[in-house]
């Protein structure tokens, strides 16, 4: 995907291809992460045995947070397809800037669904993937470096949504402004679900969880990752936020 | 593996298992990187468009660097599976050590072959993954990123080394305190060589790189990884170099 040409990031098979690949990504990271234990500590704030000097949060907000902050030195979030968990701590780049084309609507960057994708992540998903419920002390800092790259792989997918909303209403503007005039939010999502797409990630999700998830030289090997619970995870998490976003951005699309 | 319990880490078959899981994590890895260009000025020195103030070194090593100074405040250096890539820039942790028991003769921290491994990624790895030869200014990120975690992988499997090293030492006392003592390379190479183990290895890998490396939904799809590549990269990299991790170790050995 090249955010240097407008035209090839609206098109909405290039937006598709992105998301399959993404797929991949994710599932990686989570087979990754599966080979922990659930490790509550990591997620707590301020737990005692880890508590992090002048630091209000959990040893992952830590590491992300200066992360983060090293990343955006690097220009990490002035590409439009990269949401900050801290947007106040980030940084400014200390190379020179790319200067983006806009693609995006202005407001884009104020519609940011990390904190809810890391709750929901924490609670709902780390469960799924880990096999055990303990606090591994000696893993804390795997640990939270698998969470990083899960949390990050999950939020460039779920805001990947702007750019499907801004495709889809550059391809049917009068549609969408009718819609967005009436704030009709139900016919906005009517209009924005695919339910033949939806079933053919979620098909393709069940395939690529039984590839991936096993040693192909050791079929007796444990299964890393079960692949009802990654289709659980899209249908019930990442689908549904993709189109909070989705449905955020079109609402505010007159703004702009 | 529990560090915590030096028996079962000095045990060969959860060595074996250890770095079978490993395989995966660099497949993984290799495939994340295998999407972008080359972008030979991410690892130039002082790279005019992207100078880095007050750092003599390239995009990467800083990128690299300062998430090792972030992950040392996390104690993640005091692990005896990791190896900084860069010993001197690293800082003692803010949150209370570990104390892992000893498993590794007490030199075994000054055994670092990142320098070497950093060196052959760039010149021999980094043009057999990416598909094009090109800069991509806007990937410059996503690329260190990628790169760090497959540097940090390899550099976690050559230097596994040590513990393979130390468990032969321990189940052939008699055997390689002669060969140590004769300074009898020759003798060490051929005492560690198991060509039947190296067999299954570069076997098992061309299964995986052809399993992991094409998405199963789509059988015309790219193929992200090519499987002689893996192989020749495991035959000429990362096996030779284990086995100077663990001449270097074994060589040493009675000093400790
Ligand atoms: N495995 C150790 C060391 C480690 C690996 N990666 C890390 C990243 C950050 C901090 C520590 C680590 C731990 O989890 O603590
Ligand atoms: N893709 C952009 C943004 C980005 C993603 N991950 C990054 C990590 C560091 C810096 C920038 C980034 C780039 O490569 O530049």
């Amino acid at each position: 995907m090249d955010f240097f040409k407008p035209e090839s990031v609206l098109n909405l098979q290039n937006i598709r291809d992105e998301l399959v690949k993404m797929e991949d990504t994710i599932i990686f990271n989570f087979i990754e992460r599966s080979h922990f234990a659930t490790c509550s500590s990591v997620y707590e704030r301020n737990a005692p045995e880890i508590k992090l000097p002048d630091f209000d949060g959990s040893f992952l907000d830590w590491a992300l947070m200066k992360m983060e902050v090293v990343h955006s030195q690097l220009r990490r979030f002035e590409s439009p397809d990269e949401t900050p968990f801290f947007p106040d701590k980030i940084l400014e780049p200390i190379i020179p800037s790319l200067n983006y084309p806009k693609i995006l609507a202005s407001y884009s960057n104020e519609i940011n669904y990390n904190d809810k994708i890391k709750q929901i992540y924490i609670k709902d998903i780390v469960p799924l993937l880990s096999k055990r419920d303990i606090n591994t002390w000696e893993n804390f800092g795997s640990v939270a470096t698998r969470d990083i790259e899960a949390l990050q792989s999950l939020s460039r997918r779920i805001h990947f949504g702007k750019f499907v909303a801004e495709a889809k209403f550059q391809n049917e503007p009068e549609k969408f402004t009718k819609l967005i005039q009436d704030k009709d939010v139900d016919g906005i999502v009517a209009a924005i679900t695919n339910s033949e797409v939806e079933e053919k990630i979620l098909h393709r999700l069940n395939i690529k969880a039984s590839v991936y998830g096993v040693d192909p030289t050791n079929e007796k090997g444990d299964r890393k990752i079960t692949p009802e619970y990654l289709v659980k995870i899209y249908e019930e998490i990442v689908i549904p936020i993709t189109k909070e976003v989705e449905v955020e951005y079109l609402l505010r699309r007159l703004e702009d």
